[in-house]
């Protein structure tokens, strides 16, 4: 199979390897000239992943036409971006076939989830739309660390042919058929990631970190609902999955902006230490946005919004959650 | 309100300074001479929970008459010994009143859970039952670290009532009325934490770790629903969020089990440097034996049970979990 990946981050570098090298033909597309060169003369993408070897049949380029011939494509820009390089670069005809998203975000202003974006961009292309997502440091895939990921797409044929290009001996794809739960899963839990941080920042301890995760899931699942997901997809490899890869590790810029500010930094203060952006501080606010709009209780959300924006001292914000009316453990 | 605690292990003497810190009479029955002597004479169980500091409020004594007085009664025995100690001290008068147990996992051989037991000690007893649950090392609760748990029963009156005796600004409780998935939820998840365990001792990164308490979540939801849980009670305090503290801590005999096997070591050479038993180890038994029963497809119990019983290798045994046919993320 002919696969086109738009994007040639870390993320995008390392799914293209996974493909290339289960025998597919790959071409990545990008702007940046130096990263095509790099991956033509010394075979790797050292700008954003210099553990990856690039195989043969994995090649960049910055023309358009070459990518146009692929039968599968696979979306690997940030969600902020998607809009712009679509329009700019006439990408439409890229929803006229199977495609798949591995963007996680939630489009600043307009609110969207990615699958929204392209229904506005070019309306229908749900029906080829797949998303891609899962606890998975590209890293580590590069490397060949056992990794699972879930395919979620409203045509269980579709997800179906993607698990069986994707999957190999150490990446292994389950699928689904819930595109919003997936999507809204993988952006909402970087709330929840610099939640966690805040606690390691406070050196609260264990049961409340556990606490604040499981709590934090409740509430995203709640909001999930209410825009029309299911609630078990919050509990597997799109969300809980994804959030314990994110709460628990040294690597994650979201989990990192907490911890700064359980540490007595303000957002400010860490964002001017940081080269990344880290994409949980804006979808904090479209998560909060997102609650009042659908009248959904968010109490977490609330606080990091409260933390980030207004500078509330995090202690306080955790006695206000510890000192709520009690209740019961779920309510939709 | 009067509440008489059966067993002052750390869980047990933790759960009681909270009770008696929210003001209530707290009577904690042990047959542990020294135990009485060490909170009567020193104001600390030196033994079990050397952090916590026991108020006046709060008695220790192996005299069962003054026991019989309390109004609510928690039992915080370990599941092996709940039925011979109460065969044996005659504590069946105990479960005529509201009565809460805090033990986590399943009775060796005959498979039972906790609230079981009692019923075949004392039938009708489930009308008086609770059981709480939750994310909580007895260590932290003393040292009044922020800490959820939930209390499950099916009357919601009397989870009601437990919660806002339990209730205070440093430990929160959320009812609900799924006593099967709480139960099962607390005594499966020591599985997982092994799994874990393994996969840390491997040292196989974050990827393949989130993935397997992912998978573990799953699985050990199947099992409880096909025993007539709600699938949602996994994903909440007493699953997901005990799995969490167990997984990702220092303390816990099951990860460290795993780790050591992970390491190379067998299951007679880890158990011979232990002095304290590590309950996953049987419940992994349980659970094997509780998926044959009712045809669950466990394949992550599975492994752990060869690796722990037959020497399996756990490389072998990962592999073997990768590449098993490609599935529905979800299915019961």
């Amino acid at each position: 199979v002919k696969i086109g990946v738009i994007g040639a981050g870390s993320w995008g570098t390392s799914l293209s390897i996974v493909l290339a090298e289960n025998g597919h033909d790959v071409t990545m597309w990008t702007h940046e000239k130096e990263v095509i060169e790099d991956i033509f003369k010394n075979k790797v993408n050292s700008k954003y992943l210099p553990v990856g070897k690039i195989p043969d049949n994995l090649v960049a380029t910055n023309v358009t036409d070459f990518l146009a011939k692929s039968d599968i494509f696979i979306i690997a820009i940030p969600t902020q971006f998607i809009r712009t390089v679509f329009m700019n670069y006439n990408f439409r005809y890229v929803t006229k076939k199977p495609f798949v998203s591995v963007a996680k975000g939630i489009e600043q202003v307009t609110l969207l989830r990615v699958s929204e974006i392209f229904e506005e961009i070019s309306p229908g292309s749900i029906d080829n739309f797949a998303v891609l997502t899962g606890p998975s440091h590209a890293e580590e895939v590069a490397l060949k660390v056992p990794t699972t990921v879930v395919i979620s797409s409203d045509d269980h044929g579709l997800s179906k042919s993607i698990q069986s290009e994707f999957s190999n001996a150490y990446f292994r794809v389950y699928s689904a058929d819930d595109v919003i739960g997936a999507e809204l899963g993988g952006a909402l839990k970087n709330v929840i990631a610099i939640a966690a941080g805040l606690i390691d920042g406070l050196e609260l301890g264990d049961n409340t970190k556990a606490a604040l995760l499981t709590r934090g899931l409740a509430e995203i699942s709640r909001l999930g609902v209410a825009l029309g997901a299911n609630p078990q997809t919050f509990s597997g490899l799109s969300g809980l999955g994804d959030l314990m890869v994110t709460c628990n590790s040294r690597h994650s810029r979201n989990r990192f902006v907490g911890e700064q500010i359980g540490r007595g930094k303000t957002l400010k203060g860490v964002r001017e230490t940081m080269s990344m952006v880290a994409e949980g501080i804006t979808t904090t606010d479209s998560a909060y946005q997102l609650g009042l709009q659908h009248k959904v209780e968010m109490p977490i959300t609330e606080q990091v919004f409260e933390i980030l924006f207004h500078d509330k001292p995090p202690l306080e914000a955790m006695k206000e959650l510890m000192n709520r009316r009690t209740r019961r453990e779920w309510w939709w």
